[in-house]
């Protein structure tokens, strides 16, 4: 017991530090002064440096052998806890402090590079940097992949998501891959024979599109005693566990990117702020994953605010709040806005049924690249036939191809499968709220989250990492992860009569 | 050579730590929502554990000893960057953990607690708490004076400002305080005999006000792409050194005290902005201690600021921004209320002239209860005596009296006699500035400070902590820290004829 104890401690402080770490980075991307970048970057490294070396101290290792000897005597969240504390650990001891520090450099200047080449679409003048970063992330994979009896590409999957591996998304990543086209075509054919998108006229003032932004927030049920709404050029949800701040980017043009971003953010904020307060500072209190992260930013955002229960809601609010007039303020044209099909090269402002498309791409040659199966100077023209293949179109340049993401330049390779395995979660995780409780679609067509967020409360939040994601699945769903109720659900909302079938 | 590098690359990690501590405090002060208040004690509290296990890690005094006798090789500044290593060092070794444990648990209780007593005004209510404080205090100057060789008071106020002595406060502050009670006296009798003073009507918008406070900082030369000025509670200077953050409080009824107090900090600010880039994260980057920093504000604050020059420019400014009408915006009664003298019980309220013989009430007691010449019991009565003595004012409640300052609960004895050193300084700084530069007032009257900027810079910025605060004195000004030329001052500006003497 006190072996776990002072292995609890020692988490607890790498945690503060990554708290810390939260804020400041927040802090540059909303507030900081542009000439205290350099400043700012000292203060990270040297945190995240204190951070390694504590959870990487010699002695480490032989404290989770103890516990787990011991962890007979420990109740069930301690012992997840222990189970925690070593993937955590082994992730940052499996790889060698120079091949982190390697790592580290070739990000940063791919980066700077990379702002560079997308902006004049030279893919040849990220070329070296991002082989680079390929290169170390291979190594990475390889060396992680040793310590946890995993492939690279595997053992980089489980950085972001535990516990997930190729073989679980090849299968439903296939079974998209089949159905996808037809559907995107399917839909736009439909929406053809519907009545035409009208646009809302603006300008919209930034501070109506603030105070409508916090109105909704507070209506999904974000705490505002323990987080903050601000702007950033790109939208995110950050802080930390106690204090999480959330931005969105506004545009007087369009009210509704920024406040679909609002939604979006607040459905991670409220994984952050639904967690158990008493493992607040423990690997167990951690969220499950990005994918199960994604799946409650997209429950909030698409499932639950883009239904037509919440659209009946949202219209004439908005309506008043920016003295709209005329049809284009009516619920089934706002509704058409929130879910017009529109095939695209960006994957940022892709809808809700191609967006998948984007996510088969970058899977397929990612999964590539780290195997060894598709070298990197292919990367353009590999991309552009994947795109043309999935989305019928063709990528003019490479700005609006493979240069988009900044997740390849800046070291995140397998991250991006789980944009998608969080959309079929939250389809997944929708239905069953809807079928467990027959107040939560009702409730947000009056704008009341209370049923749906003590659902997701009960079912999500409060679990941590207690369990494996599949394991959280079936408790709240009773199916693993699973392609088949997303696809129901686009199918019905796309391919639908009406505004799309709902689940009542 | 190569103890000397490592040396400073640890005291550029604590740098670093305490860069980030400064951001994370600023943000606790300015935005961070309530609820969020135990996890950044959290945060806060585990950054400074590291600071200080880094610099009291086994061999930091093996390390120096080693830097000390290969200190022949070093230039100067490396030279004076082991010295203060070495004051920094023993700050901190001097004091046993436990102590320091005890002693930061007291303080928080003694604050929270000197909340209620302050506006209950009941000391009975704070005393068991300050006891302990002071106790805390006593044996800490204790450890630190028997490791510097210095009395238990004088290792306070070392912590402060490094070099400062009770030896040589003494004869400074008895020729202020012989003197003091007839200067007021005196003033305010030359007061009645002028205009009594106009007041401005407000009310003066927020972001008016704002406004002319950015015009004002970019004016004197505050750097915003390398700090920012918000609004807090309490006006403070902090931040980190390369981004320096203040901020200031408004009241719609009075746009006077937000914007001094914004030039007060902005002076603070041209301190922390100016030092050497290079040394920015080494102790001798560091500023030369409380006194040379209240000096620095002060001077902006007071002598440049309350200057006619100045006020001449200013008024004009203020009256457009304001669209002020009428005899009170004459630069003559702008100058009459940023010059009047009236003898109140709260030091953060007091004029230029009354606000020494608080700090002189303040030091004289502090000393005294370190010392053991004065029990804590009698603080209230003693505090009383000598607010009669040198202000002539009778105080009615503790709450106007010994409990009006954060400062005894807060742990902070030895800091009281810098806000009054400070004010010396920045009189002998600002003549000796004047003298050696003529256009540096004629500069004020059009609002240039970069005459005045430039030759802070070069004489007392650019030093960092290169010298000891005399010596810095000496080679900018030609004398030690003394009070003649603040005994001047006070005399040409509130007893002279008309606006009192200018240098030029």
């Amino acid at each position: 017991m006190q072996v776990y104890r002072s292995l609890e401690e020692r988490f607890a402080r790498i945690s503060s530090i990554e708290d810390a770490i939260g804020i400041l980075q927040w802090d540059a991307e909303t507030l900081m002064p542009e000439g205290a970048a350099d400043s700012r970057s000292d203060q990270l490294a040297t945190l995240k440096g204190m951070a390694h070396e504590l959870l990487t101290a010699p002695d480490t290792g032989d404290l989770l052998d103890q516990a787990d000897q011991d962890s007979g005597h420990l109740d069930e969240w301690p012992r997840a806890n222990v189970r925690e504390m070593r993937r955590i650990y082994l992730h940052a001891a499996a790889v060698p402090a120079d091949l982190v520090e390697a790592n580290s450099r070739a990000v940063s200047r791919a980066e700077l590079v990379w702002r560079e080449a997308r902006q004049t679409s030279n893919f040849a003048l990220l070329l070296p940097h991002l082989s680079q970063v390929l290169s170390f992330q291979r190594q990475i994979g390889q060396a992680k992949g040793e310590a946890f009896g995993l492939s690279p590409y595997d053992a980089l999957l489980d950085r972001y998501d535990p516990g997930l591996r190729q073989a679980t998304i090849d299968p439903l990543f296939s079974e998209l891959s089949a159905e996808l086209p037809d559907l995107i075509q399917e839909a736009q054919e439909r929406q053809k024979g519907r009545p035409a998108v009208q646009p809302l006229e603006g300008p919209f003032s930034v501070d109506d599109q603030r105070r409508i932004g916090k109105q909704l927030m507070q209506a999904v049920g974000f705490d505002f005693k323990r987080g903050r709404l601000d702007a950033s050029l790109h939208p995110f949800c950050g802080g930390s566990t106690g204090d999480v701040r959330i931005t969105t980017r506004y545009s007087e043009g369009n009210f509704m990117s920024a406040l679909m971003g609002v939604l979006h953010e607040t459905g991670h904020a409220l994984y952050e702020q639904g967690r158990p307060k008493e493992w607040r500072r423990q690997p167990v209190g951690l969220a499950r994953g990005m994918s199960m992260h994604e799946s409650q930013s997209l429950l909030i955002e698409t499932q639950a605010c883009r239904s037509r229960e919440f659209v009946t809601y949202l219209a004439p609010l908005v309506q008043k709040a920016f003295q709209g007039e005329g049809p284009a303020w009516s619920p089934e044209n706002l509704h058409r806005i929130l879910t017009k099909v529109e095939p695209g090269f960006i994957r940022v402002d892709a809808d809700e049924i191609t967006y998948p498309a984007h996510i088969l791409v970058r899977y397929k040659l990612e999964k590539a690249l780290i195997a060894g199966d598709l070298q990197i100077h292919d990367l353009p023209s590999a991309f552009n036939d994947e795109v043309a293949k999935l989305l019928g179109l063709t990528v003019p340049n490479d700005s609006l191809g493979c240069l988009q993401d900044i997740h390849w330049p800046g070291g995140a390779w397998g991250y991006f499968p789980t944009y998608t395995l969080g959309a079929m979660a939250a389809a997944q995780l929708f239905r069953a709220a809807c079928h467990a409780d027959a107040d939560i679609l009702p409730g947000l067509s009056k704008g009341d989250f209370a049923p749906l967020r003590t659902w997701l409360r009960a079912n999500v939040h409060a679990k941590g990492s207690l369990m494996t994601t599949d394991e959280l699945l079936v408790s709240a769903t009773g199916e693993p992860l699973a392609a088949e109720v997303f696809r129901i659900h686009l199918r019905e909302r796309y391919l639908g009569h009406g505004w799309g079938l709902s689940y009542t």
